[in-house]
């Protein structure tokens, strides 16, 4: 393999720049050419394709976002928008490519890959949420934006002796919501992976009150239900005032964690290893502290299950 | 004077600790007693009283919210419950009272004054809308707060290419809006102090996206209208996908920036000068640098107005 | 098993004081009752202990340093000193004791173990050098402050197109300066684990100054040498002029990130149920994600090594 | 004036960036041409120019450093180095100058005024030292990251009771040792403006101990003595164990804070007012809230003072 190619896609997530660079770096360590694809698999239909060089990815390690841009492609769930991205491939002289980004993107990798195209799928997206990993890209500087933002709202809370109720992302996965509210130190967390009981989260709070805590934090993963929603169940429960916080769309962005830049950069050099030992059709990620592959197809059939423990400690601890 | 006390009051803002601080030691250095009302006015009603020690304020110099905690007292409203309050503050002793908060503490302020008690206030508000002073307790922190998440969804809007609307506290008042509006590099701002023009708007979006530029950013304060009502608006004018970020509560948070801190210990100590010699009545301010005070009555009738040339200059570096 | 106690001991990191929560949380969900020691072992010795309950670790999980206060104590290392610190947990009837610390507080710990007494050593340390566990509470942390300190050299670093060195802390183990150079995107990384080559590094700088790159950063763990003594030897190699940096107690401060917390809390709690199992001389850590547990004697004898791998990924992709 | 230049000089600043935004911004959106200098006075000798367009500043309003580059420049000093700067200058047809920078490059802005060339300066320093100016762009970005830093020390202060001395940048200037040390509640501040007195900071610490207090803070500005001669210094008073933490250059970086870019847009702004009405030879600042502009050879002149006040102020509330 002497030219292969990169791109990130989805929802953007804070340590794509540093994955693409240590593709771009680790390809041109190795003797290879570079090619980055811009807006995703829109850009590669589009051919928006350029050859990175080692000053191309320098001063971005640090950047949130992605310097590659990203966009959501309908045409390239067809197999015509596919044979169209393939085209583009080989007109370039691409003979590989690294993908970056959340399970749509990997649905594309998984496409070419079923075309024969060799191809390399990395784990980059806040949600946690990719199978054949235990982390992803993104997950680690989201949970500490989040933590920011509860512990900035905690100050009001304990001010105003108030109920929080704050609404994180995670619409499959609960990730978000109980490393958060266990580290945040909330009553109540509400996850989609566990089934959740109004009287019980109500008692919680009641009990709470009984013994003198006057405040108190609730947070709940948008795939559950909404943060307004959930205030209104509670009301009907029980006469408690509520604030209700959406942290929406701060969570995707911010300078990349040590953590998340780390992990970016073994994944991305991976991903390049196994794209020049001639392998495609793999899925890269980190499991049990250690570089892991799977064939990407198997790897979109594995269920990720919420952390049983962890939801138990955090019950434990917010007595 | 021997003997004073301190509250706070109204919504929470950072600087509230450090300004309790400066009270009390300045109160201290000058060989007054200084007690403590818990939980505003409605503390005051029923007595949450406590005499405060140098140590009372170590530590909380960099902590958000405030220590005395807040709430709203409705009882406060009424003569009775004014007539309350005075009576607990003779029962202690303290003979001048020092209140930090918003306009509605500032109007418990007003009727202790006009019931003869000497009162002093000190603004104390994210929302810089306190009459008789440039700059209130808490704005500056709040600004940055605000920066820091404009900033994180600007890598999602340039990744994505897209137009992201965003939601600032600042119900009359729209210097949130403003200054980070202008801080941000936003396309647009709208304050409550300015008639908007949908119209506008909307081209100054097209204008932008025919020079090229693919993402841009729209400040909102919350008493223009919602951000998601402005997104409907903007949909009827031009087929522009946005999306919407409230920033809520987040905003109240936070360790108080250095000058936060610092305009809280001189307006505390201020504050404690105005009760030594004698004098009640009175709402302490910055102007042009400079600290001054006025009449509590007549400072609550002065206006505020929006900084015009703020405002024309965000929108000429905003082409 | 009915009354336990916790200490914190040694150089104070971030995470202690949610772990400090998470032991007293644990406890007492299980009906244990939990005696607090003040300042480590010197409180043990002078008998400076308390009991604890929920509410004395209420809002302090993401407050930096330690609300047991730490201290370093030379009577300890006696076995007279042992003897009056385990007469005192006698005295308070402390039937098991979680010291939570770096190597200097599992040597108390090993002897407390020695003569008998339960103990569970927790790894609190930022420097990540405790054996038998891959990550201790507050390394996270002490990376992003460390990163946050790079980012910003880096920016002047690049106004000025200057070489800086930045010294971090790390007397025996270069994991801070490995993470944060590989993080940091610097060109260089000196760690006590590897031999270092003056003249090697002298001609990374050259060539990538023949390539174009106008600044370069260096991460020189304080194992190594001094900041001021690197700049020293680089300047006999090349005319080179170079900033250095001193990082310092900073990195031992500020807010627990997200994985320190939850961190802090798992092996908080572990350590609780050990000691209900009846179990002693034990050190717990985290190994391949999943919670471990040592003999403490043992544990004190496993070698740390750096990561390879890690070091080599920082040499390939800082071409 | 249709076609001007801008650069940014000495030591780099955060805000330097905004600044140079709103000069290009507030030049084309008044039908002006404008070209950058690279790298300072420097660049102005060899050519490095290049016009900037409008998209030249978009996504550099939150960055650090400056993009135009900077540096020291010795030929500049003489008056064969600043007239090739103007034939350069001439030869691109530039006709009037922006210089972003600090006193060193105000000594420029004045040569080439005194060549008859017309200038501008902007006062761009985190040391807040330049005449006509009561801030200066930098500063309150830098006492923002100082405070962080000492936010931190504090908590292993605290938890260690121990004193610590930190050592801030202000050769000549007091004002981010003043600032910072009221705001981080320090308990002796020394400024290069007022004579100190070793007998009297070690009465106080002492005082503050028998008051129970143990931990403290010291700011001392370099201008006065290093953190370390300090140390020393104390030593000889009283048995006191200190530590001693240099700040050094990361109080030049970070994003710049929201008050520093609302100052720099201003000021960047007006600077080309100025150059539009066809005025040279001025400096250009902030006072009392109002943007104002001297002479620049009479700024020069001028003297600037500690705040004696803010001084005050700090000793009485760190009692």
């Amino acid at each position: 393999m002497k030219r292969i190619g990169v791109l990130t896609s989805g929802g953007d997530s804070p340590g794509m720049n540093p994955a693409v660079r240590a593709v771009v770096r680790k390809a041109i360590f190795h003797g290879l050419e570079v090619y980055g694809i811009y807006q995703g698999y829109q850009g590669l239909i589009s051919g928006n394709i350029e050859k990175l060089e080692l000053g191309s990815v320098g001063d971005i390690i640090h950047r949130g976002g992605t310097k590659l841009y990203s966009a959501r492609c309908e045409e390239f769930k067809t197999v015509e928008g596919q044979k169209k991205g393939i085209a583009q491939l080989e007109k370039f002289g691409i003979e590989g490519l690294v993908v970056i980004g959340g399970d749509g993107s990997y649905m594309g990798a998984k496409a070419l890959t079923e075309h024969g195209y060799p191809c390399v799928g990395v784990p980059g997206t806040i949600d946690n949420d990719i199978p054949g990993t235990d982390f992803t890209i993104g997950f680690d500087t989201a949970l500490n934006t989040v933590i920011d933002a509860i512990d900035k709202i905690r100050d009001t809370a304990t001010s105003h002796e108030r109920t929080f109720i704050i609404e994180v992302m995670g619409r499959n996965a609960g990730d978000i919501a109980l490393w958060t509210g266990l580290a945040g130190g909330a009553e109540t967390i509400l996850i989609p992976e566990d089934p959740h009981d109004m009287d019980n989260i109500a008692e919680r709070i009641l009990k709470g009150h009984a013994r003198g805590k006057k405040h108190s934090i609730i947070i709940v993963a948008e795939g559950v239900m909404s943060g307004n929603e959930l205030a209104e169940k509670l009301k009907e429960k029980i006469a408690l005032e509520t604030r209700v916080s959406v942290l929406g769309h701060i969570q995707r962005g911010g300078s990349p964690t040590v953590a998340d830049r780390v992990l970016a950069s073994r994944l991305g050099a991976r991903a390049v290893e196994i794209l020049m030992n001639g392998k495609g059709g793999r899925a890269v990620g980190i499991e049990k502290n250690e570089l892991v592959d799977y064939d990407i197809i198997e790897a979109l059939k594995m269920k990720r299950r919420a952390d049983k423990d962890l939801y138990r400690l955090s019950q434990e601890l917010s007595i």
